[in-house]
């Protein structure tokens, strides 16, 4: 192998190591403390190490922002990519989602609800891509109610919108009891606001799908 | 009136006006940037000045939250407290929290929404004065939610844990919605999803009363 190919190798794998640190200490003490300096001493490398990797302060906070995307990906979006269109992925994506937030993929619990309350306002780029990430779920999810609209298994009078705040809005719920008040029943109350949430606008056809996930 | 008194007075006006500033700053850049000299340069006071109303940061984040607690029972528990017991009052208290988050009451949106994701993985007595503050919110919501059942209002089978747990979160999710994507909507489906967790457990009595509020 070529050196510089090996050098390109070892600098991702040490970007990849850093950035599984950052994800953490965002996730509880907020992207704002992610400081080159305080990351540094954290991984105990030299400052000068760290800017050879991410140039400033904003980098680091987006690259950070960047892997928990990824993790949120491979976590919660791809267990349920294969499942069927329609109710039962949309299902599959929140009871994953619910599950990542149970099992703290992240040290500090959902990335997104803490970066989201964090720089909701901070006007930048890093608002910007927390924005953005999180449009990107909502979008995901509304796609899968459209489709179970178009399925046949919620009524067309279903209003997406509303459906997916009452969905998405109940596992946020769940992240804030757990990670505040230590509620473990939280969860319990997630899965079950979902499902609530699907039967109220389920067809016949929704409702033996709904029964099979019971 | 005596030196004494009149300086207590004084004092008193002083550490108010901090702290309105204080609880504004809190909702949009978090308790954490609560530091003495950066709040000092802000008010154009001295850090001494500063230190003689409030001892620590810590002692200013308490104050603070106290105060955010206060403009809380003001804006929100207060209007409503006079309504009837029971689902009108239960509605009124969540309606008052929709607009609350609508209006911006505090610069960054829910002081407490915004406290919490902040202070969740961070123990200590700012995070325990956190957590009590909410949840003698949902508390508050429990009571009338249980003295709706007594009265009839909703149905016996009712599980209260749940119910609360979906009208709080209908709240929080709209305040969500609206800082970070700044989505107007959400008022409306926080309303709307309000109502539709109350009237899947409403009594005959209970459906009759919601009537009136839509």
């Amino acid at each position: 192998m070529r050196k510089v190919m090996r050098r390109e190798l070892r600098g991702e794998k040490t970007r990849k190591s850093i950035l599984s640190k950052t994800v953490d200490i965002a996730s509880a003490e907020g992207l704002n403390g992610l400081t080159v300096g305080r990351v540094a001493k954290d991984l105990n490398m030299s400052k000068s190490g760290l800017f050879s990797h991410f140039g400033s302060k904003e980098e680091l906070q987006l690259s950070t922002v960047e892997a928990a995307r990824e993790i949120f990906e491979r976590e919660v979006i791809k267990p349920a990519r294969d499942e069927e269109d329609g109710l039962i992925k949309l299902y599959a994506f929140l009871n994953a989602w619910v599950s990542y937030v149970e099992q703290s993929v992240f040290q500090g619990g959902c990335f997104f609800f803490a970066a989201s309350a964090e720089m909701d306002d901070r006007p930048g780029r890093v608002r910007d891509y927390i924005a953005e990430s999180t449009i990107e779920w909502v979008e995901i999810l509304k796609k899968q109610a459209r489709l179970a609209v178009r399925l046949g298994e919620l009524k067309e009078s279903c209003d997406v919108d509303l459906l997916v705040f009452q969905l998405h809005g109940s596992v946020q719920e769940a992240n804030w009891f757990f990670r505040l008040h230590d509620e473990k029943s939280a969860f319990k109350w997630a899965r079950t606001s979902v499902l609530q949430s699907l039967e109220l606008r389920a067809t016949k056809t929704g409702l033996e799908i709904l029964s099979t996930i019971e």
